[in-house]
């Protein structure tokens, strides 16, 4: 616990992946998840779910291989911004100031100990909805598309991390993150950590990488709050020939009812088909799963079991050297 | 296809397990799955689901291993149950007539070609509803109880046979089953196959035993109709410490939304949590799945993996004989 | 009841509508319900959904008011269509027999008492699927549309009726119909009945027009059996601008979770979001809702109301001569 | 807006209700929502949901006549609650300090304008979980009841006021809650506002009494975040003998899925069933219903009708003086 509580940021904004199949990406997020395309810009283009009020949640880009572009947060002020700057600029992971990107303005750039890209901003564009595409629903930002399963907004973003209590601990001690549920090994090192700015479990999971690599993605995640809404999501997948790694499961973890697919440029998303639970008292304890209880945190209901390469596969994709498997079997 | 069509059938009435630990067997199907004690006679006991119309649906006997009682299909009239005892008796399958047990008069038992015991009869004694317990609702029986999970209406039976094709040809020729959906090995022999009298997809399925075992019961199955009871029982199943083998998944065949779990004497139970699809097609060619297809069969959303024993458990149990399971991992 | 049972009805096959805004309504059903048009015909359109096995089971056809056009009913057996045909020519009902249309094979065509233009046949086109809308899931027949939020299969028609008890009786002689569920007057006649001939508790309905009116629409309902499909697909509905009519309820008849909407040529559509309850009791008694009873059948939950004009607004549309609104006020 | 932003209140902690039927409350709570009961207290019993995290929610003390006992918001601190509590001392509206109460220590009450009484705390008492009702999932309090449909949490209130604008105000100012969405008159005055702490888009809600009474409550509610809750407690309520005034509906405020009972007392109970929406912005603009679009604030997908005294029935129930209903009819 930090002696004084930081309470400068308010939630997560958008996302960057990598893809080296752009366009079938592109097509993935907006054919089967109902996202609008909003803009484009060199090899990037711009994304939003319907009930996301932002100009955009996420970027795809381009690249050799699949990956973690940046992920962005929203601080709650603009002085909030100057001093979480200052902060991370202490730390010696700060990479510096950006004029601002379509649909924000100036960021303060740096990494994660692990080498996720990550900024944090406050002036932001809102969504500006075409006439036709308005709704009645005044707390809506656009028409819910007629395309897909569309999902509502941005949730959460998932890391791997080579050295899970290192960036644990920087996402606490510099942007103010609460660790709401962990997953630890016998001598309390991490497995896994769930942290959140919001009332929600989390919005940003650090995991540790099995293959010991620095800087991947895990998962990017984003919600429908209806559990029906994963199976017809699932039937319109495996018809148009996507692989789904995981079929609707309950985690215990924030008794989310969700499931995993690989998207075309090969970076694993979760949907999350209902509400969870969600923190309210500001004096939570983190929830910490050890052992035999492990299991119960990932499968709650049991009954199934995970592909064996869940934890391990990452974007980018990486094959794990025999010498570091044995190493994470003898934990 | 037989040339003149057997139409004598209405549908499977009731169900009779045995349990080594018949109350805790009982405990079960009241807590969890909401089900009603309707009465007691000798070590056996009777109960229903609150939709259901007759006086039973299930009963458990006490036993020393679990497994099939017998099965029971009501016919279409007296002068049915008169026509199928009459053919039945010439298939040299039959047991012989009965009085009756409580729930339903005169009965004609017999046996499958596996020896699961079976019967046909006509009269039948409707439930007798306490005046507490009558419902506004006039189409149904009685009042939804208020325990567990309460499952809605007896669905089916799932037999394991030593021989399914002899078995599959017995339902069709002696009682006029059609064959809905079938899997088949290289050579065409049944792994398995869905049959029904009804709209229904199955009302009893055949599978061909991995053991080679005689007479086995894979499972029985409630309905409930909600893809969301599944999710909830399973929140009291698992917070009670009962077994969930399989958590909620989508089957390709018969489109069900199903899980199943073991009742505490060891018998399998599946949860039948939507509506599937119906058959209304009097010309209904059967849908039949081979090779690399039956994967889906099973699981249509794929992600997961049946637990290694899902098609091998049965009841009684029995452990499989070395020789024995290298035939059937050669197929 | 008969004496003799008549079982040469399977079940509803196609249901043609008159619509004054032809474009208007098969865009609806496309964009909207997610059907497919199959093909076109002088000024008709045939639709299906994508769990329909045959070519189509919907027609839209240009017509000055909206309506019925006819419906379809498939027999059990070329042998049946024969017999029910003779049978119904002896009623005095009967028009005549056509050589078929796009679709299906020779048909004898008759009305109700009441005018609604009926047809009997027996040979099918089954939906002949393109290869690129073909699925792994073998017992569907096309692949799950990616617009709107696609309807499953045909349920049922729900017909007004100047003479409801006649026409009741018409169906239960002529085409051996079961009345499953019925509210009556005090003096016993009919303000409305469900029949089937399938483990449905309705494939038809027969319904007392308010306005003494002759062979009106009051509904054709297609399936989901899944509630929040309701749900999403009300959130399309409203914000494309249409009406709807009746917000998701539950009935106690037949125990439907559904909805009401107007397509656009003004025909009211049902959606049904579960599955109800079906009827496999062979000795079935019709439930009869009378008095303060009828309340529930309606609305089981309560709560709400509907418009006032449920029960007499039907297609073509009529306004009410006063002294004809009194009479069945005074009822 | 504030000059500076009040942060020191955290969430709804419990609340309290009068009811004339203390015995046949308590049990509608037990029996239909799943609570608990923790403990009693002269005439007040001590109830809570199986995931609220504290000793209680709610408090239920026998009255001549329904209505709100108080209302408990919880802060982010000790200091917080120095803070607030010497800010509303200064606006006149304050009572004074308590020792506490069961399941909770000191606490500064004051009232609303109006005269609903409120207090605030800081320490807390967690629910002391028994041994057997402990559950293997560590981020919920207890097992899941199995007895009705157990709500999970406390989720808002909803108080009728004589003078809405002046309490919303009040709320703002010296609570720092902000509002999230509200309906206004031609003249801006409020209809109604919801109010929130949280990333909820109400904790509070604060209605215009259509009788001009004050102190009044509109509605206490729990939370479930699934629709087919809903749908099943219906089932139980109905057959149980309780009037649903709403059965379920979606609101377009809030994005609720929700449905409207009253308990034996009188009390009206929201039961909440989806997530409805978040916010995270942390500069969200109060999104403003007038005119015509109030409607599709309340019944989003349209298509029923709201009981007539929904807006005026609230508790203590009061008779609409002539004058005073013309008077709002006026407005």
């Amino acid at each position: 616990m930090t002696n004084e509580e930081i309470l400068d940021i308010a939630h997560l904004a958008h996302m960057e992946i990598y893809s080296p199949k752009l366009e079938e990406s592109v097509t993935f997020f907006k054919e089967m998840l109902g996202m609008n395309e909003v803009t484009r810009k060199g090899n990037s283009v711009y994304l939003r779910a319907y009930e996301d009020h932002y100009h955009n949640s996420l970027i795809i880009t381009e690249h050799h291989e699949a990956g973690l572009g940046h992920l962005a947060l929203r601080t709650k002020s603009p002085e909030a911004l100057e001093r979480r700057a200052a902060a991370i600029e202490e730390t010696g992971y700060g990479i510096g100031w950006i004029d601002g990107d379509i649909g924000h303005g100036p960021a303060y750039q740096f990494q994660s100990p692990d080498g996720h890209k990550m900024e944090i901003f406050w002036e932001v564009d809102y969504y500006d909805c075409p006439e036709e595409e308005k709704t009645e629903l005044l707390n809506r930002v656009q028409k819910r598309p007629n395309r897909g399963m569309p999902v509502r907004r941005i949730d959460h973003i998932n890391l791997l991390s080579s050295d899970a209590d290192k960036n644990v601990e920087f996402m606490q001690e510099a942007l103010g993150f609460k660790t709401r549920e962990r997953i630890v090994n016998e001598d309390d090192t991490h497995v896994a950590a769930w942290l959140s700015v919001t009332n929600l479990v989390h919005d940003i999971a650090v995991m540790a990488d099995p293959l010991g690599e620095k800087g991947r993605l895990h998962h990017i995640c984003y919600w429908y709050g209806q559990p029906q809404n994963l199976i017809d999501l699932s039937e319109l997948l495996v018809e148009a020939g996507h692989h789904i790694e995981v079929a609707p499961i309950k985690h215990g973890i924030s008794q989310a009812y969700c499931m995993y697919v690989y998207e075309p440029g090969g970076n694993r998303v979760e949907l999350f088909g209902d509400s969870g639970y969600l923190i309210f008292d500001p004096d939570w304890k983190t929830v910490e799963w050890k052992g035999e209880d492990a299991a119960r945190a990932i499968l709650w209901h049991g009954g199934s079991n995970l592909p064996e390469n869940f934890l391990a596969y990452g974007t980018p994709d990486r094959q794990p050297v025999e010498a570091e498997v044995e190493e994470v079997t003898n934990k």
